[in-house]
């Protein structure tokens, strides 16, 4: 990873935002843990500096802080925050950023089943963020199928990141992103209205999840080898 | 496979049904092809029956007549025709039958795209189907991910097969019919609803195999061994 082009991940102290942090942080990415409160975020940072070595460039900001020092965002929040926490950052984002969203929109928003997922007007969480943030801001939807519990360990991932987005190059880049994950093969799924389709994938593992009591992740086979990158 | 309960694969004809026919033969089942006319379903069991070879036990009905030789009803046909088929098999389909809906709304039904779905006010075609059987059937969702031109071939797959239903012993039926697929898995998805969700994944796959030129399929990864049959 460019250790001179920082990646912000909002809403970064939950496990998904800290275990993206970590793996990036260990590949010798430059990670901006935003939070609602700058010193939630500077301890979680601190945390990820533990466990992926003292080279490790990881720091804590308040996330409008943590957008402006930034041009990769990466939105890790549950779906009921997400709206809200996008139209408040809007005059932080820069223009030229790419916002990177891993929102699943899951009933449990509205206190319904992790496995069941809401109907969002604009098609999925993605498209939603794609109305939310400023022009010239492009919007990558990825990560979905991750589990954040083995993003947060050490093992390598055995699971593929769909990547869909509307911006060619802002996928390309994404998905460069997601290759810095031991284990994780990048899949171009087109444009950002497949996201419908990926987020869908998440509320089916977590039900896989809780029947069988695992950490359910997906591999696209059947794709010729440079479909994979 | 028991070869003394046969399997009648309604809309047989096509490429998914005729792989599930020739794949199910060769694990000696008796298939019954089933379709609007009675001739095609005879050459397409005796196509069959070239490649399964000569033991292999297939033969051809008109659909209603395949349903009422046959307790395990396989549904291979495009969303346009699901309905109107189901209200017409109905007097058919005998009590105790289990419906196995393979079905996927894909937009290009109405002609729109085969990468994209239609949504189905029941929530899923699976569902559709459920309110069409006759009381007393169960409907099972399978075989949706599944490459059909993959099945209509000799190598062993590389995909699971996710298996959504109320009943909770037809599901488990259907999984072992899909194990009997070389290289296929099958994994136990829950209820009948998220086949909403295993419906979708197809029109991701066939996106995928537009944009990079495959036959995808998928895998569920970080289950637990006996989550996968």
């Amino acid at each position: 990873m460019s250790p001179v082009r920082p990646v912000a991940i909002l809403g970064g102290t939950g496990p998904a935002g800290m275990g993206l942090g970590l793996r990036w942080a260990r590949a010798g990415g430059t990670i901006i843990i935003g939070s609602r409160d700058a010193h939630r975020a500077q301890e979680t940072a601190a945390k990820i500096r533990e466990r992926a070595g003292e080279h490790a460039n990881v720091s804590g900001m308040e996330n409008s802080e943590a957008c402006a020092a930034a041009d990769i965002l990466v939105l890790t929040v549950p779906f009921e925050s997400q709206a809200g926490l996008l139209k408040q950052l809007k005059p932080a984002i820069t223009e030229g950023s790419i916002l990177v969203d891993a929102t699943v929109p899951l009933a449990a928003s509205v206190g319904g089943r992790a496995s069941r997922t809401l109907g969002v007007w604009q098609g999925s969480a993605a498209q939603q963020a794609a109305e939310l943030v400023p022009k010239g801001v492009s919007v990558v939807a990825a990560f979905h199928n991750v589990s954040a519990e083995l993003l947060g360990g050490d093992e390598p991932l055995d699971c593929d990141v769909i990547v869909c987005s509307d911006d060619a190059d802002a996928g390309q880049l994404v998905r460069e992103l997601a290759t810095r994950i031991p284990g994780v093969r990048a899949v171009d799924g087109g444009k950002l209205e497949n996201s419908r389709i990926v987020e869908q994938i998440t509320a089916l593992l977590i039900g896989l999840n809780i029947r069988h009591k695992g950490h359910a992740g997906i591999r696209i086979t059947g794709l010729p080898p440079d479909a994979y990158r």
